[in-house]
Parts: structure tokens; sequence; C-alpha cells
């Protein structure tokens, strides 16, 4: 758990680590608590150079975690962005150093609510403190800090993760050269805030929520964590992907038929689209803490960079020097084109340099983690592009 | 219980009634069971005409009922188009005779889960049979048989209630003159039987859902419900009607200053938005019956016309007689225009006569219970229109 080497020799292939770290001067959060040790978990894709200057930082989402690249360790399921990040791919790891790191309040290794508080020596559970997504991206800060990074040659990353990519560049103008904030949105809207209200009010009307200690009582909120991830799930497809991908069709053939006393026929599943979201709320629930969930939301519902400069979205980006591209997909209506397109109004008016590119597809806010050759050539297009200005500038200094 | 004195001589002003009629011999539902006695429960407002074709049969949305033009008798609020049905209004009960029944299903008079089964002395609740939009409309239609209505002058309702529309004229041709359906659609979506089914989850997940026999327990899921109902909620806005309303507005100054021991600031109320979220959820509780939430849900999701014809969506309308003017909203997610685009398009294969109308308004499904100059015109001038080609006709013949 104490630390990690970094692979910065070269080997046949990509490299490939995933560690935790326990930083023992730990964080000063935004609600004034100071939160020590703080352990941050991550995994690297590719080497990193003798420059240290091709790294690439992946921000995840809101259940994501750091196993972008490979099987995840609870389901066995693939990386959730293999099909982006690996060799020969658009965020290609035969040049780039990928790090990607759970975040701070997660439920992967890095300090959050599954954590142990050294005062009581047991987990913090539903007293861990709020964090915000300064607090998130501190957190990483002081990752890179200590495997020696300085400067990310671009933080990467789509939904909760392009909060975080825009929250880089607020805090840390110089240690980022470009930007890439994908599906995502300068503030989270009222309408978001409201989706996620709800799921936390679903956990807590689970009998096993009690007041979030339910660890000391053997138990997991699962029903509650399910349903807020079934209503989640709807959100993230569009409406065009659900109707393609189930339509109005029956799994099992019941419920008109029945007599009336067999209440399961009409309670019972019936639409494929329906068995499918229990699948998805059952399994989510396996792997993920229903207190991770509702920090992380929280951290969520608080971004608002505008509000933190008087309204004046393009106040953290005055004149700065990093390359953003901004990307949002047209059927996402969890983070719509319109969010997007008032980050990209407000890089314009800091004098930015800013390239932004709605991707036309029908599947929703989920589009950035799905094949989408359009997608995958903007993601390549601009990395490479921004590679070469970097050693251009590089070779100007 | 038992009858109503239909109003049939005029008098000073707008005659009101509400009434409960029982109908002994019940009704044959879609799934085979013979549901008796059948009560319908319903109110009226103006004067029928003497030769009893001014009525005009208003029905009501998923979580609607019979009280729209007066106070509701739990609630006390407005009846839910008061501004719509009235002396002068669009719906004009000067010259209509309005009727407007509480569903087969519901729980506010017509026979539901609340209802007591003859064979037990004790309510249905969760084993009140499944019901169609079928057997809602046969309600309805038996309604008509008694108080001698033989033809209606128009069928008007919006969302599940546009879809009862759809149902009268499918199944009972003969007997309606005009059909106003209003953002509605001919089929209920995948999305929208995914947001169904999240409901139906919530509920269940409740401890106090006692497997829909809650009542025996002297309780009611309301947790369940209310989380339902927030979630629903968030449908029948649009992202532009929840900005407006609330914005990222706070509530209470708590959280991010915090000491990180009290929890409550962390999940307690924040935003405006989450605690308009939580008082939709505790009121609607208190007016409405979760068995009833999940027949009537259940009924909306079976719905598919086409379906039913061999996937040809004109096949119920083909040849009518019925003036349509089928109205949508621009900015309602929930049943989005494309949807009544469908219906028009197949009412033009079957050669009807149909207009359409996509009104302009940011507010989202939600708009057709609200103060849209431009719906109420399209209304009043429909109906109006109506009104003279039935005249016409009567001229003629």
């Amino acid at each position: 758990m104490d630390s990690s080497i970094l692979p910065v020799s070269a080997e046949d292939g990509p490299v490939y680590t995933h560690e935790t770290v326990r930083l023992e001067e730990g964080l000063e959060l935004e609600c004034g608590v100071h939160l020590a040790p703080l352990d941050v978990a991550y995994c690297t894709y590719g080497t990193l150079s003798p420059a240290r200057d091709n790294v690439i930082l992946v921000c995840h989402a809101l259940t994501g975690d750091q196993y972008l690249g490979e099987p995840h360790p609870l389901t066995g399921k693939p990386g959730w962005w293999n099909r982006m990040v690996g060799p020969g791919l658009p965020i290609d790891t035969n040049r780039f150093f990928v790090i990607c790191s759970n975040v701070l309040g997660g439920c992967m290794g890095s300090s959050g609510p599954l954590s142990i508080r050294p005062e009581t020596g047991k987990a913090w559970d539903s007293e861990f403190p709020p964090i915000t997504m300064h607090d998130i991206v501190a957190a990483q800060a002081k990752l890179m800090d200590y495997l020696g990074i300085g400067r990310l040659f671009a933080v990467v990353g789509g939904s909760m993760g392009g909060m975080q990519v825009l929250t880089w560049v607020a805090d840390y103008p110089e240690r980022v050269f470009a930007a890439m904030p994908i599906a995502t949105s300068p503030f989270h809207s009222a309408q978001n805030i409201a989706f996620n209200e709800v799921s936390r009010q679903a956990i807590f009307a689970d009998p096993n929520w009690h007041d979030g200690h339910y660890r000391d009582f053997g138990a997991i909120p699962a029903r509650g964590l399910g349903v807020a991830r079934m209503m989640a799930h709807i959100t993230y497809l569009s409406e065009e992907a659900l109707s393609r991908k189930f339509g109005r069709r029956i799994r099992h053939e019941v419920a008109i038929a029945q007599p009336a006393s067999s209440s399961p026929s009409l309670f019972g599943e019936m639409f494929e689209v329906e068995s499918y979201l229990r699948h998805q709320g059952s399994t989510f629930v396996r792997r993920f803490d229903a207190n991770s969930y509702l920090t992380i939301t929280r951290a969520m519902d608080y971004f608002d960079l505008a509000a933190e400069h008087d309204g004046d979205l393009a106040a953290p980006f005055r004149n700065t020097s990093v390359r953003f591209c901004v990307v949002s997909f047209s059927s996402d209506w969890l983070f719509p084109t319109s969010q997007s397109r008032l980050l990209v109004r407000a890089l314009n008016r800091a004098g930015a340099n800013v390239s932004f590119v709605e991707i036309e597809s029908d599947r929703g806010h989920d589009a950035f983690l799905l094949e989408e050759p359009d997608f995958d050539r903007t993601v390549r297009g601009f990395l490479n592009g921004a590679a070469e200005h970097a050693d251009l500038r590089k070779g100007i200094v």
C-alpha cells in the first residue's frame, strides 16, 4: 500500500501497473477537514518518457474507476475505456503514458467512505466529509507530485471526468498543456441535481440504509442503490437508443392472460427494457458503495465554475495557454450540447485556444464510452496535433 | 353511491355534480377477470343539452382524477384543468357539458385496488387484476351508457388521457365525433416503460410495501412512492423549465462549511430543486395509492395501438369520420413531438380528418396543464370549429 515505483524504462509492449499510494500528509479539503492519510489508487498504461512529458491523465466518471484498460477486479468486465486507450488506439499507449486514478470519495482504493478513519479505527461510512471537484482534483495533483510529474501533457475525461478536466485547468493552469472535456458541463444543471436527489432519496428509503452505517449491520442498501442506478442508466441513454435496443419487446409472455390473483403477472418482468434495467441495478450494487455514490453525486452537484467567479465562466480560463478540445454528442440530454456551447463561448471570451466538436450520435450520454468512429478520430487527431505543438514549443524554447 | 340524476335542465350558471355510479353487472376485463360491481366516479360541468349532443369527455392523466374544475377534496388544491374548463374558457361549459371520470384502477372512487373485493370482503390491494387502456375506456363507455349518452361530441385528454382518447376512437368509432389527443403517443416508448419500471422498483423497495398488502399493516410505502413521484416529476418538466424555476439556487447555506461529523450537512436539503421535489413526493403520497400507481403505470406500458393491428397504426382509424386535432409541445421529452407525428402520419394514411399543432413551449410535458395561450386558442378553435361542423351535419341530415 505504501508506495509505487514508476516504470520509467521502456519495456517490450505497454507497461501496466496498478497501485495505491498512501500520502501521510493528507489533504486539506474545501470543507475545512484535514483528511489524513490520503490514499490514491491508480492504474497506468504505456511508458513514461525520460522527460516525463508524455503523461495523459484520464479522469473517470461518477461510477467509473481506475480500471480503464483491464478487466475490472470485481466484475471481470473489460476496462471501461479499453477501446480508447491502448497501443495504436486513439489514446495511444505506444506514445503516451496514461494514468487513471480512482477519485477521492470513491470505493476502489482511494480515500473514501470505506477508508478507515484514524480517530475511530472504523470506516468513515456516511461520516466521510463532503468533497468538491476541487478536492478530487487536488488529490490527483498530490499523486502527480508523488510521481514526480510536474506537467500533464493532457487531461481527458467524459461526464464527471470532464468536470475534473475543467477543474484541473482552473486550479493548476501551469500544469496542463492540453485539455479535453467530453460530454460535460461547466456546472451541474438543475435537472441533473434533481436526478441525483432522487437517487439519494432512493438510497435513504432503503431499510438497510441505517443512516449510512449499513456496514455495521452487515447490510448494504442494495435495493435503493439499485433503483438509483436504474434511473441513472435511463439518463445515460437516448430515447432512440432505448427504442432501438429494446423497443417494446416482451421478455416473458405473462400478465394479460393471467388470473387476477396472481399479482406477479402484473408486477413481474415483462418488457426487455425492464429486465435490462434490473440487471444494471443488481450488478452495480456489487461493485459500488452507496456512501461513495452519495459523496460523489454531491460533489457533482456543487460543481459550478462560473459561480466561483461571480458568474463569469471566462474568468478561470483568462489568458490560459491550455489547448482545448470540447466534445459533445448530439443526443446527449444529460449533458446536452447547449452546455458545451456555454463552455466554448466562455473559453473564446477568455482568449483560449479551443476547438469544439459535436459528434452526431443517437446513443445519448453513453456515446463517449461506445464505438463512435468520429469521436475516436477527434480524440486521436486532437492529441496528436497537440503533441506536435508541444514538440514545436520545446524546439523554440 | 348507487346512482346519479343527471342535470338536464338549464340552471343559472353551470351545473356541477360529482357522483359515483355503481354498475352491478360489472365489466369483463381484457385479462379475463369479470370485475363486478363496477364503480365509476365522475364530475360534470355545464349543462347537458336536451339532444344530449354537447358532451365532452375529458380523460385524465396517470395521477389525475375527476376533480378537474373544483378544489381537490383531499388536498384542497384547485382543479387540475380549471384554467381550461369553465364558463367562457377554452372548453366552455356555457356551451358544452363536460364529464371527467376517475379511471378504472384509480383511487378516487372508481373501481381499483382500494375497492372491496366481494369474494373476500376486503380490498383488492395488490391483487386487483391487471388492466389495459381498453378496460379503462370500456368503464367510461359503461358510464356513458348509464347516463344515456350515446355519442360524445368530443373526447379530449393529455398524456395518458390522450391514450384514452385514441382508444375511444379505436374501440367506439361511432360514439365519437371529435378527438383531441394531447401530448401523448400511440404507444408507450421503451424510455417511458423504463421510467415506470424504476417507479415500481422504488415502491417494491419500500419496507412498508408488504407485497402490496401494506394497508393490512396500517402502513403505506410512502418513501418508495415518493421517490417514484419525484423521478416522474422531473420527466414532466423540461431542463429549461427546471433551470428557470430553480437554477442552482441554494435553499439553506449548509454543507461545505460544516465539520465532517455532521452528515446532515452533506445529505440535507441544499438546492431549491431538491426541496421542491421532496415536497412533490411527500404531498403526492397523501392523495395517491401505491397499488393504483402500479396498476395504472402497467396499463400505460401495455398501450401499443399498432401492435394490436399487426404493426399497422392506421388500421384502427381506417375510414374514420372522427375529426382529430393532435397537439404536442416542443420541449416535451416524455411524449415528444416525434411520437405525435407518427400518429398524425398514420391518421393521414387512414384517410382521417386530422390537424396537427406543435405548440412552442419550453415547459416540457406539463405544458398541457399550464398557461399556454397558443394551446388555449388551439383547444377553443378546434372545439368550436368541430361544433359548427356537427351542427352543419345535423342540418344536412
